[in-house]
């Protein structure tokens, strides 16, 4: 057991993404002791986790330790490791190699998963992207597949290599199909001599009625006509009956494919259902108004982990919305040290963008709505700007202008076995 | 059996390093076809692979797909393959897939891998660097280490966790010790709670009488006083007895350590033993002076596969070495083609360079030896200037300055499995 030392206030939080990382920050000056707790030893900017799935970026450029990040703020402790149980009754969290942490104020923000509603068994075949990890792994299969095709003995076999399905019509399977497209198009244009990559389909395949749901009818609309103009096949109202190693199913239709990409559906992480809370049907934990767990006013939950209403609609899982919760736990701690009452949480909506591809977007802001080029650029400028680290921001910037011009993406480095996915 | 169009004759080219790579671009305007079969769909810059393996770099920035490069050349086919099997007296190359390749001329250029002295139960306890996933590999195991420093439970436990061997001082042991000491006195500064990296002990292992056995003693000299102000205690004369899971032992001695890098020896890469010609000790073949394998005019090897003797001495497995070794492979088939006399390969030495660390390296030409800043600015620009592709010069010297300004490192990512390598 590691004690703070007495009389500190200890405050432990679990997660280093937007939410934890920016209710570490928020308490850099108040009187208390915390404890930074992660899986993993970086802060990941995960909108742009698809740059690196499809080789655009590198992992590092959208990662920072999270130790360095917090290494001038004195009062924090990072903590590479994993919860394995949590007693709110005692005010412990246990790790898994053994060792636990007493708290006085805890602060869960483990985020969320990707969710193959009840359909585990597709998970092998149809990766999804939520980590570094996974996104090596994707890149990994998509640069293979071109591969695969290159020296596929028939022609059933190339294009089953040469069809690529994305599950999921959200800004990550609309990210991923429109790049996927692009890279089919354009990047490995002249650098095969059996196949050529533009035959690819990319099929975007979305079961409710039209894609980027969360914006206005008018962007969704627009969204679908840039991604068909990019080469994407966009199939809406259409379920995914199936997904094995040979392909998928839809209806009664079965396509073969070796490369589906899950983009379809997130859980919340599962440290969740330790607490004796309840919880949506995605496993989120209803919290209170002020983001502590009903019964315990030291406890709170915050990002993709937490299930807030407001105005009678679900606060959406982005990261503005996950860095305004780690403030807003930030502040009621600080007024719970001062015996103050709790502020409410109280979401302000910025707006919201997607990128579908090369100079395509779509942005709603208020009344505002733009798609096409303004659109991508406003969206391109707002994520170098909010990337964390001047380096991360200046090779981000040079990168992207570089693969403007070019065409090229430079991560398309294929690491670990090069042999191909099973199919 | 794939076969090419009749007529032309065939040139397959096993391994796309610098030998192969450069044998392919030599032949870009002769009459043959080209099938250049690599495991892996990358060219590497094998120079920076420490820098890799040390956060200071993104794999993607010292490796390009060879696909990528060789995209205008339209008589060269890129196949992603392992080679299994050498018939020189059919002239069929096999590859795992079960495919075979006909060919006229055969280039085997497919390098060194480390080796252990028959001491292979050492590997999984000291890593070598050979591979991007080698040095991913390294890089975890570094950056781990002081993650379990922080949180071990005893003293014991913390000082095998921040004692740090490398095993073997040449150019890569060196390049290692050096940078490992920098981020432990550097990089890491104000990270940490429990522990101060700069008191980790690094420790380079040296079997022979002195480090950079290939450079002049003088030369020897100054680089160990250079790893001795980073930091480094250097230990020469001094044979490892033994490496397992919990450290080594050095003659009767025995050190705690959970961090060994193995970079001592390498052999050459086993398709050399599928063909049936003497090998030296390192299992490198003894090829004919224009670099053709005895009996065998239409079979050369190149590269580090290939052992040849000039004036006495060894030409060094280096890559100036190789690349010329490919280039005058390319000389000698354009002479069989014309039936004109081969001509005989000739190493023109340009020199030795040995980065040591921060402003601090070595250099050899001719009757010039530099030291110090001096040489490691030289050492910089040399490297930049060698590195394929304009993005990547670019952004490795905006790493490089960001890191000599900063001391910091921006590829300090832990992949994969969080957990500690079992000690």
């Amino acid at each position: 057991m590691t004690t703070p030392p007495s009389g500190i206030p200890h405050v432990v939080i679990v997660g280093g993404g937007f939410a934890g990382l920016w209710a570490t920050r928020a308490l850099a000056r108040d009187g208390v002791r915390i404890t930074l707790v992660d899986r993993r030893n970086h802060h990941l900017f995960q909108p742009l986790l698809y740059q690196v799935a499809t080789a655009g970026l590198s992992a590092p450029d959208i990662a920072a330790p999270l130790r360095h990040i917090l290494r001038g703020q004195r009062n924090v402790e990072v903590r590479l490791g994993e919860v394995i149980d949590i007693d709110a009754a005692a005010r412990t969290v246990t790790l898994t190699d053994g060792d636990s942490l007493r708290y006085d104020f805890l602060l869960l923000a483990s985020g969320a998963t990707h969710a193959y509603f009840g359909h585990d068994a597709w998970a092998p075949h149809a990766p999804g992207l939520k980590t570094l990890d996974d996104a090596l792994a994707i890149r990994r299969r998509l640069l293979l597949a071109f591969e695969r095709a290159e020296a596929a003995a028939s022609a059933e076999e190339r294009a089953a290599w040469l069809d690529f399905a994305i599950v999921g019509g959200g800004p990550t399977g609309v990210e991923l199909a429109g790049t996927l497209a692009e890279i089919a198009r354009h990047t490995l244009r002249n650098e095969f001599r059996r196949i050529d990559p533009a035959e690819a389909k990319v099929r975007l395949i979305e079961a409710g009625p039209r894609v980027l749901a969360s914006f206005p009818e008018s962007l969704s609309a627009r969204a679908r006509a840039q991604l068909e103009r990019l080469g994407v096949e966009v199939l809406t109202g259409t379920p995914v009956a199936d997904i094995d190693a040979d392909g998928y199913t839809l209806g009664d239709a079965r396509v073969r494919s070796h490369t589906v990409l899950w983009a379809a559906g997130v859980a919340a992480s599962p440290l969740g259902a330790l607490l004796d809370a309840p919880r949506d049907r995605a496993g989120r934990v209803l919290v209170q108004p002020d983001l502590s767990v009903p019964g315990r006013a030291e406890l709170f939950v915050a990002g993709d982990l937490a299930s807030v209403q407001q105005d009678g609609k679900p606060v959406p899982g982005v990261a503005p919305a996950a860095k305004q919760m780690g403030a807003h736990v930030a502040r009621v701690i600080r007024a719970r040290l001062r015996n103050e009452p709790a502020p409410t949480f109280r979401y302000r909506d910025f707006g919201n963008l997607a990128t579908i591809g090369r100079m395509a977007a779509v942005v709603h802001l208020g009344r505002l709505k733009l798609s096409g080029l303004p659109a991508w650029w406003f969206w391109l400028f707002i994520h170098i700007f909010f990337l964390i680290g001047f380096r991360n921001r200046l090779i981000v910037l040079i990168d992207w202008a570089w693969a403007y011009w070019s065409y090229q993406r430079h991560a398309r480095i294929i690491l670990g076995e090069q042999r191909p996915p099973l199919p």
